[in-house]
């Protein structure tokens, strides 16, 4: 079974070297050797990585026969956030909650130093 | 080697049938036959993806002994969500150049339009 876009798009994300391959392609295109130098990989290894992102549609690879610049496709990025945003309000809420319980614990606090 | 955060998170959304299940829970809680009863899957296949929200923080079991139910934990999504937030720019962008290319088109059709 072929995975589905958001699956690929999110499992493409799961690993540290890919997300900071596409960090690094954020600031403009680069080369695979380029694209590989921050870490301490085997070159195949560097092109699993690769082939991941582009499957998921996160790179193109340029066509130029020597150097093949990879560059950034953010669109399914774009799906992932969306999917996230659904679930704002629950974050939110945990937040609000963490936010009201500190200003309680504050509160006591304040109330404490006063009687000392 | 255990895998950062940010990955287990993207790595437990990095399934339809996880993400199906933490749909469900964003309308409360559920136990796991409750889980289980839209998928046409085993227990043990369901008690493995449960295991893996779970160990990604996304999910939370209660104590109760018989009921043990699930509960959604939305603050991993968050990260996953701020990480994806930095993109946002590249995926705006190449929309505006559609919609620029498209009004240029639709442009084209009227004066074409006009024209017959």
């Amino acid at each position: 079974m072929t995975p589905d876009r958001l699956s690929r798009t999110f499992s493409a994300l799961a690993d540290p070297t890919r997300r900071a391959m596409l960090a690094r392609l954020a600031s403009g295109e680069a080369s695979v050797t380029e694209l590989a130098e921050p870490f301490d990989m085997s070159l195949p290894a560097i092109s699993k990585h690769l082939k991941v992102l582009e499957r998921a549609g996160l790179i193109v690879r340029g066509r130029e026969a020597q150097w093949r610049p990879c560059r950034l496709k953010a669109r399914p990025l774009k799906g992932a956030s969306d999917w996230l945003e659904r679930y704002r309000i629950f974050w939110e809420q945990s937040f609000d909650r963490l936010e009201g319980y500190l200003k309680e614990l504050q509160g006591k606090e304040k109330r404490r130093g006063r009687r000392h």
